[in-house]
């Protein structure tokens, strides 16, 4: 399935799960779709945590795609979206139209499911595709740098890695910058305060063998952890797993 | 100083101490000395186990370096010489003149202390440096691929290294394969059989601070591992950490 045809029945209604896995090759996007007021801090606290929140296309007055996905109208195209208001998750619905307004800007920012397919290329295997789940986020204690008023602490995703392997998924995902590149912690959850593995803040739990190392990666679900901890008035965010499956090849990415 | 000075000093026995840290930015190799006959297998062994044991030149009929360092005299230009027969170490030695005749022949292989300056450079601390002392070295459990009588595990040395710097440190390392390259392991000694990382085979032990992951790289020791496990008739090794200093620079062998 291309990346068009699955945006095409997502905006149906007819795809509806994680895009984990999904259209293999092509870069996915978080996105944020935040008033305008917030827009200069918001940018400059995104460039300050660049391997967390990297921005890849910013929309003012226009809900369409011009870079990642021409056309691709950001308002109905990912397959679930999570509003929030003061900080609080108010619904989750498949359709924002009725939520925009010209004073909102929405921000697609690089998700880690870009480097799934030449991770997988190389050899290595990772269980969440396997198995068809959602990969597994955790709320972390690695502090963003605050700016402005923005602040809060890094979401990171986990994969399972096959110890001898590990080093080569550092190697390979560092080619991938403006979609978190290389991991930001490796081996121990409980370094970086996350106490129950077995247990994602977001996403589906996998097992993790007696011979893998859990890598983590910085997330762009940290936008919404952020979000949630400013209060704002109004925010909405893709919701964490359901991205925005773009146009472009991953290789497009590479560096 | 530089290796050149190094090596006279170390010629005349006034350096007798691991070469860890020394003439910052110049390959280090390891040595080893065999018998012709075990040549053409080891030479496969190398080959096939490249990254461990990382031939970088070979010296027959003659124990002078031609590629790197030019006419080095390898019998007595490292610090200390292991002196091997049946596989037991009989004696250690600055000197190895009276052992050499033209039935020998010699390897220089590649030694991890090579990137330990480009680490440095991008502000990967090495507690091992900064103390004045060998790197930890483990045998550990990881088998390398046997070839003809050749058969081993590999031996490892570990940096302990910034928990938030690992997949820098994986990087940084993949860039020099001739040195061996990226680790093999992060994180969990007891994954490769090391049961007690505060004891270390080879080498001097190192603090492991709590924000800190032990990382593992292959080590050209394991060839040493590989001869007692043999028990050749007859071969020489360097020293664990005592090296031969070359005169080629770390960025030439920057890939």
């Amino acid at each position: 399935m291309t990346p068009k045809d699955l945006r095409k029945r997502i905006a149906k209604n007819e795809f509806t799960q994680t895009t984990a896995g999904m259209c293999k090759g092509y870069l996915q996007a978080n996105m944020l779709m935040l008033p305008k007021e917030y827009a200069d801090s918001f940018e400059k606290f995104a460039k300050a945590n660049a391997k967390a929140i990297p921005i890849l296309e910013i929309l003012k007055d226009s809900p369409y795609s011009k870079v990642l996905a021409k056309g691709a109208n950001i308002l109905k195209e990912i397959p679930s979206y999570n509003i929030f208001k003061e900080g609080t998750l108010v619904e989750t619905s498949n359709n924002i139209e009725k939520y925009y307004t010209k004073d909102m800007v929405i921000y697609l920012i690089g998700c880690s499911f870009t480097f799934e397919a030449p991770l997988m290329k190389e050899g290595i295997f990772l269980r969440h595709i396997e198995e068809g789940l959602n990969v597994s986020m955790y709320k972390s204690n690695i502090k963003l740098k605050p700016v402005d008023n923005f602040h809060g602490s890094m979401v990171v995703s986990m994969r399972p890695v096959m110890k001898d392997r590990v080093a080569d998924a550092c190697v390979i995902t560092s080619h991938y910058p403006s979609v978190h590149g290389s991991p930001i912690h490796i081996g121990y959850p409980s370094m970086i305060g996350i106490n129950d593995i077995s247990k994602p803040d977001y996403g589906d739990a996998v097992l993790i063998k007696k011979d893998e190392i859990p890598v983590f990666w910085p997330c762009g679900v940290s936008c919404e952890n952020v979000i949630k901890g400013l209060k704002l008035p109004f925010a909405i965010t893709h919701s964490p797993g359901y991205m925005f499956v773009s146009d472009k090849k991953d290789s497009e990415y590479y560096v």
